[in-house]
């Protein structure tokens, strides 16, 4: 198919255009190596491991319930910041959870700490692998282990297995969480919230 | 913390939930197990095959640039639906690209479904990790071999690598593509487009 590698091309330019939505200052440009990748997923995970921890008052004051539908990015310079989506399709990477705002108060904050990080880990591994869509099955093995020898975010920020790297965290939550022993699935029912309305701030 | 355990609770809480925007039918559940989590990844991976293949055309015909922003899915029960967003946060799950329809038509036909592909096995390892949350890093490991051991969408559709699982791809696109060769990083500056407005659109 003689627009394929194109096409690719295309995915990888889309990863190299700045967000004009959000005015984030840190360009993104598409990665080709798995050192390069491995380097952009630990900086993106230790921003979002500080938003989380040592930043979280003003991480949590950003994510005002009146301002448009709000995302936490972790920006491969290691800083973080809460942004809107980006407005141009195709976007220049996976956007993270949308809307994170709107449940800051109706959640218990460390429910909503912990859905976050959740969050964060899936959206780390969708970039890094957005990044790897070149890479061969042994690259992708080796992408995977070199991640995979980090803790997770949620481990970090909840300090599910003790990390020996510096995460910055408050050290005051060391409660290792006991399995879930059944089942949760409606747990949940009474804290979502429609987002429909809050899209709509998007468009000016 | 108390409210850890809770708080991925309510992560898995959330992946029960049914999205009243899209009106899927097939009811997403918490998934504990490496084979659970991995046979989910299959049945959504093989219908985003199918969507990108044999049904390209039907695929294509629902997305409307006319219409919502809207996203490709591929459910737990091998179907794949194309439907906006889901109007609940937090997401059920975490969202594929949004606003797929935008640049049906202003890209060549090959080059979107490339992007497809690749934000796709994006999103399915996404997904896949999500539900793998309180997984602990060996059985990670495992779950991210079996992905692996099988052919990415963009593998598939584009007969990177021949498979020898039935694809139901069409054979006549079998040609490998070069490894990219220069810097592409504009490329598709200007097949960009702007979602704001369309966004607004799932607000009625």
């Amino acid at each position: 198919m003689a627009g394929e590698e194109f096409g690719l091309a295309a995915a990888a330019g889309a990863a190299a255009t700045v967000d004009a939505a959000s005015g984030r200052s840190s360009r993104v440009t598409a990665l080709r190596s798995v050192e390069d990748i491995f380097s952009d997923f630990r900086a993106r995970r230790s921003a979002i491991v500080r938003a989380l921890t040592e930043d979280l008052e003003k991480f949590a004051a950003l994510c005002n319930p009146d301002l448009d539908c709000l995302c936490l990015y972790g920006n491969s310079d290691g800083t973080w910041e809460v942004a809107p989506p980006p407005e141009m399709v195709p976007p220049e990477l996976p956007e993270p959870a949308l809307g994170i705002n709107f449940s800051r108060d109706t959640m218990y904050r460390s429910d909503w700490v912990a859905l976050l990080s959740v969050f964060s880990d899936s959206w780390l591994l969708a970039v890094a692998f957005f990044h790897g869509a070149r890479l061969d099955r042994d690259d992708r093995v080796r992408l995977f282990n070199m991640i995979n020898d980090l803790p997770t975010v949620y481990e970090v920020v909840f300090s599910v297995e003790q990390s020996d790297e510096q995460s910055g965290m408050d050290n005051g939550a060391k409660d290792t969480p006991s399995p879930q022993k059944e089942d949760d699935s409606n747990i949940t029912a009474g804290l979502q919230h429609e987002k429909k309305r809050k899209l709509s701030a998007i468009a000016f």
